[in-house]
């Protein structure tokens, strides 16, 4: 009954829209959902659903937004139906009259995109869809709806319990290790003699699948397996390095994580795939005492620019640095007086682990944010440890080793939820009392 | 925030629960939830959903529903933060406040599921754990949230799209035929050998699975590939019958489909199922003309007994029939005399095409509203079709034959939907027809 | 060159058959396999290879000894060619002219057969002619030729390099499983219920497979983990027993093993799946400290009789229930007093030990032969070790436990090989004593 | 008894060796062997095998030559036995006499071979020491035997009906894809965008696979499915040609084949290979009328200039433009004038077709003997088929397509046996009428 009531919204919808002259491929393309939506839906889903699939991948951009438009206007529930729902539950809170509003405000494009879906191909296909509506939804507030439901379709259908682990290496196919070259941007993939140096003995690459977008990684991991903590990634990533042993690894370095789905912005894993690595290599390689990150430290150079180097009170010659660094240099052409290097250290270590981002008080650096989360600890600093000139535009070159302990992550977690306290190790701790005592003395100089 | 009002209210239901003594195993496992919803449930979350699962698993009978009965009343949404938002909504129809609405209005029991799901094996918990809520709800309808919530998860997860059609043969794995032999309930697999017939090349199943439950058919179908329209199911089930060539088959007589998970109670596949192996049939032997179902009509002599009898007038013998059909004998041992066979079948065809179950006015016989709803149409009744005893007390040992045109089946479907008119084949119309005769002749002749 | 004139006798020996009138289907036969040894079987081979298999498949018994005959007539080199290569090579020990004369004595059988693999099914073809023709061999001498081409061609082909081992559980497909059934001759498998439980986690299956033959194993062993060394196989084979946990287990009892493949007689693998299941056990199961066999002694009651008894004196009590064992009673029903019951154990450890087959001086049992060669110790005598009828009516129901020790299979096989000295236990040592004892003091009460 | 005077000899063998210094290491792997055809060998096999398998890879070239040598000269047959049998067998030509001699006269060589297969890649490493062998091969005629028994092992285990022909597309591991990279001769493939298209929809490649080298393909043949018979190679190898749907194709253009292992040199399977992959096109493409090669005629420009020019009496102009063309030029920068054109087309026609190679009256060109000796026709000839330096060097350019007719092949190829007949279709045979037209009239104008 209540379906019925929907499909005539949805015809009425259509009415409606002609009349704002909603282009013709666009209104072939409602018809067909509302067949989808309809008893004949039930009937021939998957074809129809192909159909329906088929039709928006033809559709131009500007054709896409105007069926976005249509979305997000009238494929909605029945506002007289739920406040009619919504007052039968405030005077009597009885789980059936609960299911009768739960029922009420679920959009019919919920159970639109879930026929979508039995298309061979649908997982993927609304992904592309989701992907397309953000491209345009900056301008487009009034598509937050569309957008809210196709992340909680999302957030159920790529639950944890259906992804699957699985190991990239030069056994996997061509056509995954070519999106892994693709969706790389931590560090760039140059090329398939790249990515083999990557896959060797002595290195790892993991990746979440999910069982309906096979050839497609959701989220993947790349790792060195080192005899020493890795304070710089260009070694890592040089296609010549030799390749050692990974028995005898003491670290396993984790240097780049990469989500590949714009579809799927806003559900996380990352989270997941780093501590389920961290068991699996923990099993394989029994002498692997460190699981550290090499991060880099995105918002360094733009925080010291904006506040930092006069809430810090730097000197001029850190100023000059950072000035030079923002134009686009690599660090080999880009001289810096010792002092100032000791400077801009203990800058970074005050910025990463005393500086609070308004107005929650957590990091400000959002690699910080996402590794403390995680419940790993912010363990070391490494001055030079990207040479890029990405690296130095973002922080000097500057990285930092995030480790994860598995047996700490969970209550470090817990006290960076509580507290937003970053727990740092020595010799980031060494760095923040060489910082005080800079201070202390230019006060006591000044 | 909103997250945080839930817990409080979560840790708030479990003091109550403590006062109407909940056993320490449930508020031992009602904490582990409360965790799993928490921070830390997101940190660790595999390993604690692990725990849940477990701690489930270890509950007795009653124990369990001491838990449904704290999921029904704890894990439920506030039901003040619900008007505020309705009536927010109410104001302001936009889609940001319906959002707001959405999210209220959702159980924090769907995401305490979708947490359990990241466990090994969380989603055959899932499943079980509706079965064992199913069993005794019964005597709870305040458990119908929990129900109802469980299910739209399932209808959400179990999308056709994330299904694989598998053939099963005697290269499948025991531990998959095992489970056949098991749930088959139409017509029961006596051990390996009858099952083995089952599997040669003249006949055919297929199964629905679910990447998360490989080793768990969701819903399967057996299918005989002949060169008659099979009339009689013992013949097909006879495990010392000759086997045929299968690409000189003309039929294919679907003789069974079962529903394998308990706990997917009213989230449908066999529709799917059956429109699928049609195709893939179809494919594989394009000699097959015809895809016929051999159906039990459950409802036949139960409605014979309690309306049929005096509706349609029958006689005195057909009365006496249907009193030893009910008695459990096989059609071996009841003797019918030709005119009451006669007056049988046609009363049995007018079951199912004339008569009009309450108060939608579909065909009171289950099966028949399965096969019609699919698009199928009744073809054929057939005397003496199921022989055993369970065969005889539901339909004196009649069979029927649904038919399944792939051209036509989404035009049937739309005027059964729409008409609940009963498409039926010549032989039933002529059965139909001699009813007719029969009752204007008897009238006649009183 | 040469080819040719093999093939003009092949003609010619089919003629020759004409005479002693070779049935009409085995001539056309032969005609393939001429064509298939031709230019034209090089040019469509597998093609042709499928029909002279089809072909032989649908020969008779006698047909095919028909067949057989002409095998081992007319298939042969040239007598001639061999001379005159022979005497060449005597003349100049080259490689070439060895070459030449290695080149003259091949069989054209054995090109033949290599070129009959061409077929799909062409390994199982070849294996079943080889059964079918072991089964008449005793009758024909003449064909051992064929027969030791056969063995040699599969000794190449079944090279333990091309073998792979797989674990048999109760995942693997029915197909597979049913063969295990049919096989399984030392303790036979009652059905699909005392098959899963030798498949349960506290016991082990693993087979060789070969590639040519999928779904064929070719030789499996079953092993039970125990928790104390194993005396009788009956509680090993109950379906009823309790499924322990394997990860506690410190005993590997490796209760059968079963060469599958009649067309591998001679071809042997047991020896070499024996260490490659301890090397694979050992690893997963690091408790594991002891790997042992639970042997039947075949030979033991069938040497009492015709010659144990007097070359040991043994008494009248001993003479009958040699006596009655041989009439086919369970252990149940045997009643034997505690003296004569030790008289036959240390006369079951002196037949082991002490007794030599002729010629070659090595034990005159075969399993002890086996294992012995293999490099396993004999560890231990279990009175009542096999209660069955069979194990009573061959041993008197003494089983044996040979046990492999890793780091000593190796030298102890030298030991064997070189001296034929049995290696034993202190267990068996002892009963070697008391048998001592018991002689000496009759002697001296004599 | 006969493999214990073996073993004397080896070590004898050894003794000898050392007078004329063998290398250390060469003796300890010599002594491995040894002991791997001892009976310790038939105990640990395995283990054994690796130790010899590593030893033997550890050798450097100058060593490996040093064990070639033994290997020829030890691992012999013992010549008075062999005398013995042959002797034996001379008077008596029974099966059990003609045994023993095919016994004595096989190589404890091939023995040794087939434990070393044993070893976990032993098959692999057998082909890389047969590889070693062939390079030094020429300057040492005695290593003839050794050789010529790994050929014979490798023809009994590469067998046909032990290969699988496996597609080769962008789903196939990089591993594997990357070895087609490196062993593609024919038409080298420039990287993975190269490849990439040669893996396309519109193109195929098939690989014969041994089941002893999972990562290795033995031969593999790419072939492009066209509109129209290809008569050039760059438009199939550009990288930007526009992708076209397969199944309107009506040629399939074998456009490269590739044996990729050196070490199976001699044993042939492309034949095999062509075969079954149109067999395998026409079954997925009933469109494909054509199953067509574009072929390199090797040996014209070679030809021509030792005797071609000559014999066919060619004027300045071709023999001006032969010289060029060995000068290393692509056809773009050789000018032909178009009668001199004509005529090297007409004289290319008559090398393939006419020309008899010494001294057995086959062709004179490999590719052409060996599409023909396959049942093909030669059906065309390309001017400017291939315009690659390489092409212009070896045949100024022209290509040749031969076609393979399913139902012809078998004729073609028994003719050809036979006659050495070269089968040519209407244009070629036009281009040979041209030819003795244009020899006429220059023999009357002379």
């Amino acid at each position: 009954m209540r379906k019925k009531r929907l499909l005539n919204r949805l015809f009425a919808g259509r009415a409606t829209d002609r009349e704002v002259s909603v282009p013709k491929s666009v209104t072939a393309l409602l018809a067909l959902c509302s067949a989808l939506m309809s008893e004949r839906g039930e009937a021939s889903g998957a074809k129809l659903a192909s159909e329906v699939v088929a039709s928006y991948r033809a559709l131009g951009v500007a054709e896409r937004e105007a069926f976005f438009d249509v979305l997000a206007r009238s494929f909605v529930p029945d506002a007289i139906e739920i406040d009619r729902a919504a007052e039968s539950y405030r005077q009597d809170r009885s789980p059936s009259r609960l299911m009768v509003l739960q029922d009420a405000v679920e959009s019919p494009r919920q159970e639109l995109f879930r026929r979508w879906n039995m298309a061979p191909g649908g997982t993927a296909a609304l992904l592309a869809l989701r992907q397309d509506l953000l491209k345009a939804s900056r301008h487009h507030p009034d598509w937050a709806g569309v957008d809210a439901e196709l992340v909680h379709l999302f957030r159920s259908w790529f639950n944890r319990g259906f992804l699957t682990l699985q190991r990239i290496d030069w056994h996997t196919s061509a056509n995954i290790l070519e999106r892994l070259i693709q969706y790389e941007a931590v560090h760039q993939i140059q090329g398939w003699g790249d990515l083999r140096r990557r896959l060797e003995v002595d290195r790892r690459c993991y990746a979440f699948f999910h069982p309906a977008l096979p050839d497609e990684p959701i989220v993947f991991i790349e790792i060195a397996l080192t005899r020493d903590v890795a304070t710089s990634v260009q070694p890592l990533l040089d296609p010549e390095s030799p390749v050692v042993d990974p028995r005898r690894a003491s670290h396993a370095i984790f240097y780049s994580i990469t989500s590949c789905q714009e579809g799927l912005r806003g559900v996380s894993f990352g989270n997941l795939l780093i501590k389920q690595v961290v068991e699996v290599l923990g099993r394989e390689f029994p002498r692997l005492r460190t699981f550290a990150t090499l991060s880099p430290i995105p918002g360094f150079v733009q925080w010291l620019t904006t506040r930092g180097l006069t809430r810090l009170e730097l000197g001029h010659g850190a100023a000059e640095v950072v000035a030079t660094a923002r134009s686009g240099v690599g660090l080999a052409d880009l001289s810096v007086q010792p002092a100032v290097r000791d400077e801009l250290m203990a800058a970074c270590a005050w910025y990463l682990v005393k500086e609070k981002g308004d107005p929650d008080g957590t990091p400000p650096d959002a690699v910080a944010r996402f590794h403390l989360a995680n419940g790993a600890t912010l363990e070391r600093l490494n001055r030079g440890g990207d040479q890029s000139s990405i690296g130095v535009r973002r922080s000097i070159g500057i990285t930092a080793n995030y480790v994860y302990r598995p047996r700490a992550t969970e209550r470090n977690h817990e006290i960076y939820v509580k507290t937003h306290r970053v727990l740092a190790g020595p010799e980031v701790e060494r760095l923040l009392r060489r910082w005080q005592r800079m201070t202390e003395k230019q006060r006591r100089s000044s």
